[in-house]
């Protein structure tokens, strides 16, 4: 038995971005582990799999915790010498999402787990920014209100220089224009801060500048898509 | 013109990790930025590309700064309005290795930077590794030397603990074996430690358990290959 950890596109119509050795692969399994059963049905279909989608098992596993009805679904797949397949709502499975609880499971269990190549938003977003690539940290979301925003950057800034590391966060779409805002108010004018949105979409934005410059040039108001932030100031 | 960050394979035969809409616009390049020019010119007429391989600019950027020649090619074909492809020895570009300076130089001329999907072998280690994929840490290479090593790899400890951060680290072949054994002897039973090698290769190998798990089984010495290390603790 092998688990299959299944990336899916994190923009709209960009199937184009799974190789297509990942959608085969997927497309021969038949009990999927997913975030949520409603996105990963829809593209299971979009890959015109040779099975009828309702003979296929898909079983939520929202948290980050091994739910009963997710551990109980790949322990008899297990047993039954059944792949399963993990799927994120967006991106690579295990990264930003509540799937690395089933692979610590396949682990412990002596399971074999297969990472198969395909979108990650924060990956895309490092390699476009121009900033270290060679040490940086992820951490999530921020605090989403201001006073508690302009302090954790604050704190992001200075974990920057003093670690020489990119520094990366996420926020929901109808934030964004108040991060970039709230960022460049509390950043260092040389501080480099960068924004993408859309990635491998049709609304492709990457943006990535010292704060100095970011104030120069006009600013339009960013989109209301979900966005990587990153900054990095050297130490 | 854009420059696109034009991601190769990390494994042997592993072509089929690269997307076929990535490989189509590496094909229609004639300028690159590369690591190692070599390497660069063997991915590109993998390809197949319709222009002698010999009619193309392979440029070198060897060190993680601009070289005088890497700028030049980059503003000429600026001016010129030819795309540009920044292309790494291994995975993606701007990533643990020295392109983030031309992506910077990119976005202070205000030119265009695409992301193209494709293999990472940090970002496959940490989707298979069921450690903390919401919070993460990338350092590239830890002290070469046993004492100086065990000493960074409780400070990677320590900080997973504080932080609640999976820890990531990079290690040459030839010393893989010892970064094993010198975890195994100075990390705590209960902290997970796992090692990807050979990623989307033949030899792929996956393994993340706690310590004290890595202790009981049987242990086969790992193989000479380049090696992605993971730790995380629970706070």
């Amino acid at each position: 038995m092998t688990l299959f950890l299944i990336p899916t596109p994190i923009a709209e119509n960009a199937l184009h971005t799974i190789p297509p050795y990942a959608q085969e692969i997927a497309r021969g399994l038949d009990v999927f582990i997913v975030e949520r059963a409603k996105t990963a049905r829809h593209f299971i279909k979009s890959l015109n799999p040779s099975r009828p989608i309702q003979e296929m098992i898909f079983v939520e596993l929202p948290e980050n915790q091994i739910s009963d009805d997710a551990e109980k679904t790949f322990l008899e797949a297990m047993n039954a010498g059944k792949d399963v397949g993990l799927l994120s709502e967006a991106g690579c499975p295990g990264v930003a999402d509540p799937g690395a609880a089933i692979v610590a499971l396949a682990h412990r269990e002596g399971v074999k787990v297969v990472p198969l190549v395909g979108p990650s938003s924060l990956l895309l977003a490092l390699m476009a920014s121009g900033m270290n690539g060679q040490r940086f940290a992820f951490y999530g979301y921020l605090s989403p209100k201001r006073p508690e925003l302009a302090r954790d950057l604050r704190r992001l800034e200075s974990l920057a220089r003093q670690h020489d590391q990119t520094q990366i966060f996420i926020e929901t779409p109808y934030r964004s224009q108040m991060v970039l805002e709230v960022a460049l108010e509390h950043l260092a004018a040389d501080t480099w801060f960068g924004v993408a949105q859309d990635l491998t979409g049709a609304g492709e934005m990457v943006r990535s500048l010292p704060v100095r410059d970011w104030k120069k040039g006009e600013r339009k108001a960013l989109e209301k898509l979900p966005a990587v932030f990153l900054l990095y100031r050297k130490s």
